[in-house]
């Protein structure tokens, strides 16, 4: 069975994307460059109170640093004071001018002061140690100043001196710092300091996410996410407007769409690097993330241009539904996502998610002028919210459930909010009692959080909403973060990623929601 | 006192020093370039009697690197078929295409196998770590060719995959190999195999040393020495015949020429960079240098403008006499050097470097016309002639001795015969008896044994100067050179140099000296 709504050309397949790539690079735009300089001097401190077991502690102005002269195997960390994407630049020299043989340092650029303290062997993960931002590097003449040709994320730095002909002396240490867009916002006016530092770290992580595309994280992975735009985008249009930058991000995307139609819900800027990760529940976000930027900007054409293809992803998801009972196909090579959580049954999320984009898409062909796809796209969102309200409804709590073992989860009540499946008063109940109901699968994850968010927003359950935001993104906060991280459980301190904590990255996107709910 | 010869205005030297900078600028010459590829894929293996107890061992050709892939956690081996100096560029790819993260390589570049062997927990030098050409690089995104920065000296490259995204595969390694003048010659017809073999390694070494100024050692420490200079010059002008690079190389000298008027026997390229060494031995070599380089390229403009600094090096000298018994007075900022050997004592050589700098700055006074100058020189030569063989030669024994408890020395008798001291007849006697006599200092270095090769030439010794090259230079090359080494001890394979064996400099100008004994 098919839509009988707007097609998607298959074959044309190989020319949209080229012409995609082509759209993507003539919107490209030059990043903006900062001077950053360190501000301390710091040393590491164990502490079992301290996020991950480390703090750091000032022992100094960082004004100090060009007064102090390094020997071989002396040490020094710096704080930047914030968290910065960017370029190092070192001018050095010796003591005594005289530099017979090559300077080895070995420089470690950290985003928590757990990262500070690594050394290669400790490494666990199973992702490559590639990402650890360890650097060893030789210069062979001083005086000079060295730019390194990588781009880090980072607040501090730590430079160990391996070797060097006599002391060393940093004369200064430049981190040229880059966004899309440099300058932080401020945040509203009237809302309390908590308030405050939430919007200043929601804005800075947006910020250094921003590059010449929307990163999910500058450290660690450095690619565009379809999810994770979809959030940024909501964030950037209340705050730094670079629209152009959401155009080229969908354009990427676009330009790696699959044969059969699906888009790539991630993308490398680097045309050679094609990517093999779709996702349906975060393709199925392409006619809400449209509609936002509509709304927003008002660039018809564009919309317009990416509708079939927005339209081609609910087609192709309406195949993976396995039967009118809320069940679906699964494939080795599309993953159900909704949630970082193995444990979670996704089905009614994901049927849910589909109700949500069919509704989207109907109200983005409403505002397009493509009418003939309206009455279709509302007839297939009411059969399957008839679907799930049969099939996964618990009329006895209220809760929509999900799986063969009818599992009651936070990210069914949230999607089954978003998509309407659930009224406003059944999803204020739903969440009320999802929040405390033993056995209930509760999400650990600023993405789904954040539709949380959303949907305590949309319910009127304000207090709930502060709580979240202030317990949650204010417990990273009081943890002395300066930008949201992409992993956050507040009862474990430890956390891992991919088997190492290292390998958090802790200036992610998918966790940049707080400017949007501080007003 | 002062010689009554030409004199030196030392109040002009702020311009001369700069004018000799800009001269050496202008006599830079653009580098060759010559593409090297592996030509084995090897393995080290332990092997005591191996030099320094490492031999690799073949295990295949390196035309198969392309068809292998490399995980994370693998190493390969490659062997460049012989000794390089250049700059590595790496033309990889993921086996899959697929690269999600960044490549993270250790590489070593080694001239010896044991080099391969190296962690940086075994360090125990003295020198500087950096010197190890060791290197962590990460790769951002692939396919593609890195060309890496730093130049290195080496035949052996060892790579440890330590992260990849998936297979890793090296579809191309290039060494961009440099010097100034890259084709090795062809040793001269109807010698044995053994002497055509010292020949190339002689070439190759000076090859590999002659970058945009006479290099010590590529690897450590990359600088003009006067000393290396006097050996490479000569060693030139029966091989490569780069005179140009000849003359930047000692205007490289004279524009580091202190305030006394002692030219630096060792400078650095960069301008920035001054050097403190200064060596009586190696500046009393001026003389001895420009009337070679007058003799093989007759650009007698150049000599002339130096002849007032050579001479001026010999008034120096003068000063550190400290009485006519031929003793010396010693300074904390010079080194008398003559040979890497501290039970040396060195005053008789020294004085005889002195008469043989000047009787050779009588030559060049005369083949340039500075007639008047002459007799003073001559006569001063002779003057302190009488003076070692009054209270430096021993009678009874026939040979020159030095210091308070008359040491015999190969230096003092090497010395005695290129200044003329000792006649031929005496000097043959001397050799022969000190190769053997109990006590005698006898020297393990290839500078003061290249001057050994010398004087066995001059007096006729054929049978001794091919027994010394093919058991000294015979031996490395037994061992497995394929350049001559900066130390070499037959009797002890495991070496230090520094306070370790790493540092050693496996390709170094001063052995470069077979060339000008194989005819």
């Amino acid at each position: 069975m098919d839509f009988n709504v707007t097609g998607f050309d298959l074959t044309a397949l190989p020319q949209l994307r080229q012409m995609w790539a082509a759209q993507a690079e003539s919107l490209r735009h030059e990043l903006e460059h900062q001077d950053a300089y360190p501000k301390y001097i710091v040393k590491t401190v164990a502490d079992a109170a301290a996020y991950q077991g480390v703090r750091v502690e000032n022992v100094g102005s960082a004004g100090e640093l060009k007064n102090m002269t390094f020997p071989s195997h002396s040490s020094v960390i710096l704080d930047f004071g914030e968290h910065h994407v960017g370029y190092f630049e070192f001018t050095m020299r010796t003591a005594t001018g005289y530099c017979d043989s090559p300077v080895s340092l070995r420089l470690m650029m950290a985003e928590l002061p757990y990262e500070l303290e690594y050394t290669s062997d400790k490494f666990t993960g199973k992702l490559s140690q590639g990402w650890i931002q360890e650097e060893y590097i030789k210069i062979d003449v001083l005086p000079g100043t060295i730019r390194l040709p990588r781009r880090y994320a980072c607040r501090y730095l730590r430079i160990d001196i391996i070797a060097t002909p006599n002391q060393l002396i940093f004369d200064q240490i430049c981190f040229d710092t880059v966004a899309a867009r440099n300058s932080l916002p401020q945040a509203p006016a009237g809302v309390s300091v908590l308030d405050q530092e939430l919007y200043t770290a929601a804005c800075r992580t947006l910020r250094d996410c921003m590059q010449t595309c929307f990163e999910d994280g500058p450290k660690r992975d450095r690619r565009l996410w379809l999810g994770d735009l979809y959030l940024q985008a909501k964030s950037n249009a209340v705050t730094y407007r670079d629209y152009l930058l959401v155009e080229r991000s969908i354009c990427l995307l676009a330009a790696n769409t699959n044969d059969a139609g699906m888009i790539a819900v991630c993308a490398f800027e680097h045309p050679g690097m094609r990517t093999n990760c779709f996702y349906p529940d975060y393709m199925m976000l392409m006619p809400a993330l449209l509609l936002d930027h509509l709304d927003e900007y008002d660039r018809r054409e564009f919309a317009a241009g990416f509708y079939p293809l927005a339209i081609q992803q609910l087609r192709v998801f309406r195949g993976m539904i396995a039967g009118e009972n809320c069940t679906l196909t699964r494939y080795p090579q599309y993953r159900y996502f909704i949630d970082h959580c193995p444990q979670l049954e996704v089905e009614t999320a994901e049927i849910c998610v589909y109700i949500f984009a069919l509704r989207k898409a109907a109200e983005l062909a409403r505002k397009l002028g493509f009418d003939g796809d309206i009455a279709a796209l509302t007839a297939e969102a009411d059969r399957w919210e008839q679907n799930i309200r049969k099939y996964a409804f618990d009329h006895d709590s209220g809760l929509l459930v999900s799986g063969a073992a009818r599992q009651v989860s936070q990210a069914s009540q949230i999607w089954g909010i978003l998509s309407g499946v659930l009224s406003i008063d059944e999803g204020k109940a739903a969440l009320t009692k999802v929040k405390t109901l033993p056995g209930a699968v509760r999400s650990r994850n600023p993405y789904l959080l954040t539709y949380l968010l959303e949907v305590y927003d949309i319910c009127g359950m304000s207090e709930d909403l502060d709580e979240l935001l202030h317990s949650y993104w204010g417990g990273m906060l009081k943890l002395g973060a300066d930008t949201f991280w992409e992993m956050f459980d507040p009862d474990d301190l430890y956390q891992e990623l991919y088997g190492d904590a290292y390998l958090l990255s802790a200036c992610h996107a998918w966790s940049c929601a707080p400017s949007l709910y501080i007003r």
